[in-house]
């Protein structure tokens, strides 16, 4: 349960997108392919069961099997970190232990959700689960979807106790994150630290994250492989031209109209995901709410000008590896 | 599934609190005395696993238990209804069959927890979780905790369509609860409507709601059958001097100092339960903090001041009907 | 500035609306229509330059010039309390003095705007503007406007010591308001404590406030006083009928769709208000946006509903007092 | 009114503080020297009347004597831009020409404060204030005060139009930022964008940020020049080595416990001004509250920690340049 001096999660470590069929069941075919692109793509994880996932969406029986494809599809060349999204500790402990014994390397979540808690009852929370789970725990931070922040305080004495092993850090508190790094730093780095705000991973890592957790990296994952590699030897001027160059394929998210923050996000992704080919289906977890044509044209837009998208789009067959 | 014309719960549906032993097991022997308190009282309704139960803090195989034991010693003297509080409309669905197995006569729901939805796709969660469930559904809201607001137009929506049976509204939002007395009543009273706001019963009476559903009501449960009786015979007077007398009992709720929104109100219940002899123990669910001795001489000192210790507190055993 | 024991603003103290001429100047003509129209509805006081004021748009000189016209088309019939709203204490101060200069009998203003202050800094703030005004200060607890609440700890110390002597309370907080009302009632009663929210004034009188402050009493004011005369001989049931039919007129303010918070309330009143007759332009202070024609022929639909527009609205003339 | 080519605000642009005599006045002499202190450091403009200024806390005569005693003491060695704080348009355009008249070479303002605005309606607000000043305007987004956040889309028609000219963003979304930073830079760079989160500053420059308002420069201003300095050549290794020594120092604003928001930044810069002779009094502006010993010793210990205190500190004398 303690925090590893050998960083189990740095690098690129994408949440992994769940492909449906267009019934609502799992595309574990898509899946696979999914998987297989991302690792040969040159990721150094992979993050089962985020948000960009749709975890929240589905039951824990459909979360194991959904584990369990990409465990099988990952085959052992990176680690999968695998999220436990449920209400409060005993439940996500026992989440937690299915997750692992299904073959998760770490497992990761959030502070209490729909309940009132004091940060000194969010630091037993953290504590009855990493108790109850046997493999690192880490911690995520995002405070849109749990309406409440982790504390510098909170997650130092967590890491400092080797309660948990990292963070995951969606709060848009690049102040927070950048005083986290430096607390993590003088502490002797227990933590590792990802951030899940992709476009402004050249920035994060110049200011110390030990990597990043992009959702866009299920449309286009060379391109974050690129920038982490840029950031390592230090490069920073071609980090940031790389960065730039996937802030414009990002654009593709702010394409949706009108729709709910699951769905233009996972939305846009699975749309642009099918057209390279990397999915069968852009199908959405229910009751969320597909995209309409116009919004599809446009994302189709913004990737045929980065020429993200295959020659074979519009003729049938796609390889996505060919494109990117 | 559709709105039944004869309102199934109105009046005085308290939210049954969970008694816990000292190692957090549910203590059912208290639990019994709890429901037959509640029911000898002339409470209407009992509303099983909700916030005040702590339900959120159990497993599932847990709140099964809680609600067989309070089905069993309620022994169909008054209808129950059930929180069903998960994140997603699948999950919901699931867990409403077993709660309704179990002998709930209703279930009660809120919107979907940490995704990040739209109304329309609130309003498809409603009616999935309506048509996997065979027992009336309730709408529960609670943005303190959802963090979203259930809107007047997709609540009417769902009641016109017969998705919706009633409304528990613990938004703070009187002036969106009057417009929906309104609108409900414009449309011909689909749904019932009961207020979690128990320190303006009167008030909310008045203007039109159904009930209400008092956590204190587990404390000293009498009160609120006075006031629901003086405003159905239209004596305002009387039920304001009635809900006066109960705030000031509810300024037990005020007294911890530095705890958790889940600590204060339900820890303040529960150490008053156990000083009325109601319950054996005041634990909380973990990982709730518990009230320091401070704050627990406080709600006695209150509860002394307006009658409501038995005299046996100090010696031993305890009636609770005595005192009230 | 101690808090008089003759309460000088209870029962229905309207926030007067401020008339512009289409070139955006203060319409003084209709100004003085609409407080006469005001008063001899028998309404018990006037809240000048407060939020359906449109005080914020103003400069001091135009506040002081609108201030006169009120107060000497109020004739001294009935008191005005005078809203000072600024960003912090000497601002606020210099400001009442001259609304108190001008004639208003009470001055009401927020805590400190755009700056981040602790409730003991809050304090201060309204203890140095009662010390700099000579006349009694009340406090403005709005915080969809000041994005801070006012507790209840530092309303009761300045009451206590005599700092303020009423609140205006547009907090949407009824369960915080009705403790007011009982810690008030407990300390001898020290403050008037008027409510904002106009379509719960029968549960709130109930509730036990003074008074109310209805912005739709500028459309019709007789119904407020009407509703509070009946709270006032006890006949709640007179009160709530009152009040239903006034909800029904109020919803002129849910018409206008997609524009702001100050445009659809302000902006629906001055169209119900020309549409009586009461004022002859509906314009709104720059930069709010007007309402459109559809808007508007649906604010006409209610009011014809409910018999509250005059025959002459199509034909030119158009006589207040003889429609409500 | 046109953005200019040139850069009129990049680099550098301390936020100038307003030190105080301890009654309460405006401190020239520390504020002259404070100036002096800043402009010989290098920075390359002086950001006056902002928030770290205190600036919401002032009459507007107050207000222009500060202007003055700025302009004056910068003598045009850099530009200066003046903050326009108050309600609302007409109010501010009135404010921006005294400050234009006093000697700002640009002026900077928020959306409205205390109304309830549409984006249009904010549009219409900033075209009105540009209109009326006869200076470059600027936006500044502030979210934690204004409560209301400047869109992308709101911005770049501000900036194509020739309306701002630039922006100071305290928005705390980085990713909102550098969609601005891309959006500007597609559209021919109209506008200078400033930063004012001043512990990511390299971060930021790296996203392609024009320059920094850092409050710490009150009390170190060559750290920040070197950082810039660093950026400018493009070694983003030593400006992240600078970064993270301004951010040891930094941690000053943390000691301050229970403080407001207020008090706690501002109070602690002028704590650690005082201590290094570039100010006489720490004293706040009303009603802000004053830290305590143990803050202003642990600042202290900061100070020193990083050779920040001049050796003179307890003995009398001071000398800000010796020390940096």
């Amino acid at each position: 349960m303690s925090a590893s001096s050998t960083p189990l999660f740095t690098g690129v470590v994408p949440p992994v997108a769940t492909p449906l069929l267009p019934d609502g069941g799992v595309d574990h075919a898509s899946l696979e392919r999914l998987v297989d692109y991302l690792v040969t793509s040159g990721v150094h994880g992979l993050f089962a069961l985020g948000s960009t996932g749709e975890t929240a969406y589905f039951t824990d029986d459909q979360r194991v099997e959904i584990l369990r494809t990409i465990v099988s599809a990952g085959a052992g060349r990176v680690p999968v970190i695998a999220g436990a999204i449920d209400l409060t500790s005993a439940r996500i402990a026992a989440l937690g232990r299915r997750l692992v014994e299904t073959g998760a390397d770490a497992v990761v979540t959030t502070a209490p959700l729909y309940t009132l808690n004091s940060p000194g009852e969010v630091d037993r929370h953290f504590r009855a689960i990493a108790a109850g789970v046997d493999a690192p725990l880490w911690a995520y931070d995002v405070p849109v979807r749990v309406h409440s922040k982790l504390g510098l305080g909170l997650l130092m004495d967590l890491a400092t106790d080797g309660v948990i092993a990292g963070v995951k850090d969606s709060s848009g508190d690049d102040v927070g994150f950048r005083r986290l790094v430096a607390a993590n730093q003088a502490a002797g780095h227990p933590l590792q630290l990802l951030t899940g705000h992709e476009v402004v991973v050249d920035a994060m890592l110049l200011a110390g994250a030990d990597g990043v957790v992009p959702g866009f990296a299920n449309v286009e994952a060379t391109g974050y492989v690129r920038l982490w590699d840029a950031a390592v030897r230090g490069d920073w001027a071609a980090a940031r031209a790389e960065q730039e160059r996937l802030n414009r394929a990002f654009e593709i998210v702010f394409q949706p109209q009108g729709l709910s923050g699951d769905a233009t996000g996972v939305g846009a992704f699975k749309a642009a995901m099918k057209a390279r080919g990397i999915i069968d289906h852009a199908t959405m977890a229910f009751p969320t709410q597909p995209l309409d044509e116009i919004a599809v044209e446009r994302i189709h837009g913004i990737l045929a000008e980065l020429d993200l998208l295959p020659d074979a789009t519009r003729t049938g067959a796609a390889s996505p590896g060919s494109a990117s």
